[in-house]
């Protein structure tokens, strides 16, 4: 695997390279981890990757992988927003698989664009809305489809964080909140796609109207950084959607629930081992990680027994599990794929046009078929 | 104190009867707790009511206490919506005071009747927003108030509860969801004001707009069951109000967190006695009831040491306490009166009307001064 | 009622006072508040007693109430360890049923003395273990009858506190750690004993041997502060109690968790609407107050519907509202008696010589049939 | 590295490999999986380690490692316990490196040899107490040594767990039940000494007498597989060690709470990003992992930002990153050696020991110096 991005001082770099190689199956030997060539090899380093593989731009990277015998087959593209199109183009041009950060892309055009190359090239291609990778939250939706829970009729997930509260700081910081890197979406684009691609992958339907009310909130802020939505599902079902990185004292705390007909249930991140499911006689009961009541997507998204907790990495590497097994030919119905990436586009879309001007309810709009 | 209402089967008229006496500082003495003669000295019976003084009806009671020498001072309403302003009419009327069941009233216009005639009578008035009495409650209204978090930015309430998510039995459910009794709302009547109260009482803040997402859920259902608001406070804070009878699986949940300038806090009901504070250095703080930190309102709101769980009915017995003391001429900063009363009847009327034809955002109306 | 002790400043004579009256079966009339007359007076006021009826001493309370039509009928012993024997003799021989705080006496002989008293007296008799009363410990014990987790086989019992872990002020520690007051036992007799009977309430099961390590850690204290005891129970099951004052941080942090062949349980003090079902299949159930699939035991100790928290005055009224039903001529099979209060008695005699010179395990002794 | 143990159907063995290599600094290139060849060539399969380097025995490995200008520089002990002295002195003798599985051995005798062995050796040595990994545990240690709660007064330390509840099956369970294949130790050897050395490193103390309670619960069950030890501390702190793997219901329930003259602390290890404070004033401070308040040695074990959970998986790599600095010649003060290896057998040793024939409470011993 070559990596895009990523380099010196990056965070989510590292992460990518652990969950793609915490199976094995998959190893990081290049990266095109800087535009200054020093910065990519000194990037480089720190993965223990050997300098000559360490390249300067993607295009070199591809070039060169492209005449060594053991050159990659896949790229991580783990750059700000702005790169992911022209970097996901590239790469499935020269025939390269891609795992894709999210949001997928810039924009909605963009979004557009990518999702006819993915379809045209016939490659492997996913999204890294990490979250699905949880085993608790695929027994969650295995559970729903199952209809643990009857009909669908209501779904609340929430994303606070609390780290954009003050002055923003840091390289982490400053790209998101830069139109010109992160696109028209600040907050919603950050995480709000991770909170809907996890509610609209639980419930196992799609968001069909939305009503949004999206703010900067930290004085001097262009981009949005409190984000609250109204939903509505396919079926008729209600939702709400709320992100925020100005909810001071919260970490990471992306939470979902969903209510049927005749029960309930409550994942939360920040103990991502844990899910509560509501029965409508009143009974609760707690589904842990290794329990003998697990289905199949949740065994094989484990790898210790009960009561060792895994985490963030661990389902971040489940995706990538699932990516592995996309490129030996194996089906990954479970990987976000290039669909999710541009319904996630479609909701930073369509939510900044709908809080624009309070402008109420308006359509979500269509995607293609397939994922 | 006499009882309107909480005669046989009724489930709140035992509550006010435990949380009025609890202090000792009130005590019940006679009721009209039917509209049936028997039923009332049924129902009075069971709080061990001499059967002379459990009346047939509001007007009979006042009528025959004024006689007595130790003849009640005061009246909880504790019937359903639609009887509140009658009954608070006629007790005001014969000087008595008024301790109402929320919602204050069926309708908003009946609400603006009641609030002109509890300003002329001058006489003690409650509404019992019970979970105002929470001694934490009480503490995170007086540490916003001394600025612990800065200038509030978002404010998100929730209540769920999915006890009405069937087909809803009983006596409890049968006049809730019946427009004739429990007047334009339903969940929103029942418990959305409990919510927004607690909201309005912990920020400070008052709500100037809002957006509502209504719904009756269960087929046949009238009156709303399920509810999605977004919020505008006066300081331009943005808020969420989600409550929920449909929720399948929680009891109570009631929570409210708060996110200012440089901290946050977050108080669940179900929990009552904790109080998350989060400080914008990232620390967190679990307050607890009894600790050495609390302030004067928590401390008085409270009656055994700490790690003795106090629960809804203490938090209950702190508004009759308070009102005990209006009573005795002492102020009640704290105990919701007559304006928070009819802002609930506003909430009410204004989500009704900005679900309607989605109609977007809505002013939310000002309300009278004092209290 | 009358009360023993309680006075000014006392901390737990006014939640006997709440924790009687809560179901209006029982009154507070009357009380022996202090020995020093116009204290008694000023204690009595408190509680809105009337002054002639606030005595100096219990003497006179029983010689006075006996000479009124209305007087009282029991009493509430709430007064230091070392008064209780006395004071319930007293009442006794005076025909009055008497409600006795915990620890029964302040050595195990005077237990016994006053056990034959109260066979010899035939009145009713309740001690003040008051976590029995909590409707999730009784639910707990139900089910462990029930055979929900087989034979037992562990039982752990907690009751951290830190309160005591500086040096002591105040009157509350003052005569705890006082042995002329509080007796042979520090920590042992003020909370070890209620974790004993816990334990033996919800196990079913006696205590047949144990093994005690005391100290006093605070320097310069002289009954024991910290505990560990082993203990061995009549089937053979094994067991841990550990009872401390001088764990920093800990509230009232009392836990229970029973273990058998084929489920676990875990109840604790703070959250005491929520018991923890395990069952040996791997499940995990959350049982709640109001639940549907509650026993009669605990649906008996509820006042409000589930998700509005009950707490520590309503367990100590369910005691009350027992003893109320045995001065009627009811059974009371729950209500802790005098067996009960010999047993803790035996519990604080049997660890402080088993710590004595690390004795080892030592047998606990019999205790009387009957409750 | 190459492993010993950990061939088809173990469950540690992939675990030290995912935990090995997750920085990238370690690989498993080697194995002796099994002692049956064409078994331990099916094992390395699992690795993707090639037939060739999978060997039939650790003295193959070692002799054909030796040959190679890639040969291993250590391995990881993952066989059962009473193969640990003989793979390690194997490997050694041979120079190379080793990390070992815990308990250190079978017998205290066999620890004792060994640890002259790595004397000699020179060598880098490792004990894979994982739980010692954790970042928060590590922060717990450090506050500890940095005077946060005073001095030590009493630790508490429990290891419920319930899988062996039932009639054990299943390989895992097959060997740890055989004292032929896991020593004279059951439960206290297989999670008895995680506990044990979590306490002492936490806490900074080491235990100088103990009181031990062990049994065999399961009918059949030859070594104990539930214990309930009491502890003195070298500053006379008293403690309590809970072990149990007849605790149904239970997971991995390792928790640690230390307490010291101003302060508490409390670390659960299924919710391993959270340390609890508490502070003599009665605050109670919630830690997490990324607080801006953790110290160096949290830090640098933490791979992801607050919110995003680390597990098992990255406290065990933890280990094995300070063990590359080892063998880098760096220090790895935090990492536990032979020291920490052999006071587990002697934990074993003691309470077996204790436990025959009630002995009361005995002396632990010493251990060598150094770590």
């Amino acid at each position: 695997m070559g990596m895009v991005g990523g380099g010196p001082g990056a965070l989510i770099g590292p992460i990518h390279r652990i969950a793609a190689e915490l199976d094995r199956e998959i190893v990081l030997v290049a990266g095109a981890f800087s535009s200054d060539a020093k910065r990519s090899i000194a990037g480089g380093a720190a993965y223990a990757i050997e300098p000559e593989r360490a390249y300067p731009s993607l295009a070199a990277m591809l070039t060169a992988e492209r005449g060594r015998e053991d050159g990659i087959e896949m790229v991580a593209i783990a750059s700000p927003n702005h790169h992911h199109l022209g970097a996901a183009r590239a790469a499935l041009e020269a025939g390269v698989a891609v795992m894709c950060d999210k949001p997928l892309t810039a924009t909605l055009d963009e979004a557009r664009d990518l999702e006819r190359l993915v379809r045209a090239a016939g490659l492997p291609f996913g999204v890294t809305y990490t979250y699905s990778g949880y085993p608790l939250v695929r027994e969650a939706r295995a559970r729903v489809a199952a209809g643990a829970l009857g009909a669908i009729r209501k779904v609340v997930v929430e994303y606070p964080q609390g780290w954009l509260a003050g002055k923003a700081e840091g390289k982490q910081a400053a790209w998101r909140i830069d139109p010109a890197m992160a696109g028209s979406g600040g907050c919603i684009a950050d995480i709000g796609v991770h909170a809907f691609h996890l509610a609209e992958f639980v419930a196992g339907l799609k968001v069909t109207r939305l009503l949004a009310d999206l703010a900067a909130v930290v004085p001097g802020r262009v981009l949005d950084d409190d984000c609250q939505l109204l939903l509505r599902f396919e079926n008729g079902a209600r939702g709400v959607l709320l992100a925020s990185q100005i909810s001071v004292g919260e970490r990471n705390g992306l939470r979902l629930r969903v209510y049927g007909e005749h029960g309930g249930l409550d994942w939360q991140q920040e103990q991502p081992n844990r899910l509560w499911l509501y029965r409508a006689d009143g009974g609760t009961e707690l589904i842990q990680a290794g329990d003998a009541s697990l289905g199949a997507d949740a065994v094989a998204a484990s790898r210790t027994p009960g009561g060792h907790p895994e985490g963030y990495l661990e389902a971040f590497a489940n995706l990538y599990r699932d990516f592995a097994g996309l490129v030996r030919g194996e089906k990954a119905l479970l990987l976000p794929g290039i669909e999710a990436g541009v319904r996630g586009m479609m909701l930073i879309d369509a939510a900044v046009r709908a809080s624009r001007d309070e402008a109420g309810w308006i359509d979500f709009g269509q995607s293609g078929s397939g994922s």
